[in-house]
């Protein structure tokens, strides 16, 4: 083997490297876009008019759509969804159990400015490497429905992270 | 003419009113999707990470999103921007000069719970008629920057609701 | 007893009350550093990346320390249990159960701003008179790990103190 | 030279960047710590008892500490000063500018939940490769002196991050 192609082969390995190194995971605007596309299409489908947030990995928001007719209230629960399962890693339709009468954590919804949310439809996103980088939040319908609509997007997000 | 072929001419126009009346123009998703899309666009050619939201004709948030690498504060600018130019029904460039000690709306700033911005980035959203039925509000860029891109999104935005 | 012996005596007294007059025992910013970084070392031990606030017998803050990957959430949380601790004077554990539906304070949490927490994981602060001199607040484990850290921090404090 | 050898000297190599990876430049509480201790040193020999704050990259606060005897009201105006420096970009001092009557962010201040502070105290904090990874607020003296000490915490921290 020859210094050049030797050279090659470390340079070759350390650009693939390199390229890792300044692109960690992260949520994009593209992926946030991409993501809400896919709740809104499974809302459709239930008849839901939801407002959707996606937040980034420190709970502001990266996107925030309403569908029509969406009610209006769910703009400020969609947002504070999303900012829950980011600002606690957990999702909301877990945290219901730890914040109600006699659980854990009875008490938080009141104790962060009104933004910690504790019913269904807000979950963590996570990347490839398991962390959370994200949170996405769902409000219009049932809670039932904002959950189911949640667990879906979680589930299409982490797929589409692999 | 029969009797027929007048009820059906009636019937007809009543139809065509009917709908008219039962679909007057209003912010969709749709709609504040597209514009969003075209006003990154121009952001991006002029190098400006920016926030854009489209308010509905009451002022309320149907889209907002956040470019990579926007400013954190840029989203509270944006929204409010939005905001205000449905709710004084300006352009906030306008009411910059309004607002400015001395202008006749001076104070204004103060008496809206923070949410009045009077620097350039914000416009009201014409539909065919002239009737203002959303607003545009861009932040990210100087002010001169989201000056343009405001300006750039209502030409784009009438136009395509010619 | 000659005078000059009781002059001396007389003198010794009033200088000792005057350097008590002088000095009341508050939370000095030493102080809270020194409690702080003892409860982030039990912290670490298990395994808990929490949020370590002390605030002053006002209940104001004096001092906010977020470990590397604490919850979001716990920043505003462990402020409001220091600030609960001071501003009830108790424990935020002992609290929970006069607050719990049905308890005589049930309700306290809805009537301060939201700055009232009612689970564990703050405890008012004695200094050597056992007046309450300031309270500890942590956030970032599970309850049961909040309480104990924050109770670990009132012993280590008042021992301090003494 | 063998290919095992070759593959060897690249593995470690890789080893190495990868380190690099998983440990992006990000605000430490150590990092912090220092900093604050560095600032609070400062103010000493100034005389001001200052409250310091610092940010993380998302604008949240990692660390705040109050000297003995601050100002109560300067807590908040040293949040929100290392917030601004992050939201914004910039130093809250060259904001004060922009931010004056007649100047292209007019009204910045009243729009963003008053989270926005526009005299000096404020700076945000690069990493070695210039990028912002937090914020410093520093409040509790004229706004000379407050604007001093931020600078000179600016510059510190940076030298400590090469």
């Amino acid at each position: 083997m020859t210094e050049n192609e030797i050279k090659t082969i470390v340079q070759k390995t350390l650009d693939r490297v390199k390229v890792q190194r300044i692109a960690p995971e992260k949520m994009t605007l593209k992926l946030a876009k991409e993501l809400t596309a896919a709740v809104q299409n499974e809302a459709v489908k239930k008849g839901v008019k939801a407002v959707v947030c996606i937040a980034d990995s420190a709970g502001n928001p990266k996107l925030v759509e309403s569908m029509d007719d969406a009610y209006i209230a769910s703009y400020d629960v969609a947002l504070n969804k999303a900012y829950t399962s980011v600002a606690l890693k957990i999702s909301t339709k877990k945290l219901s159990v730890l914040a109600a009468p006699g659980g854990e954590l009875y008490g938080v919804q009141f104790t962060n400015g009104g933004k910690i949310v504790i019913f269904g439809g807000g979950e963590p996103l996570c990347g490839k490497n398991g962390e959370i980088i994200g949170g996405l939040g769902v409000s219009g319908g049932t809670e039932a429905q904002d959950t189911e609509l949640a667990a879906f997007g979680k589930v299409y997000f982490e797929k589409i992270m692999q």
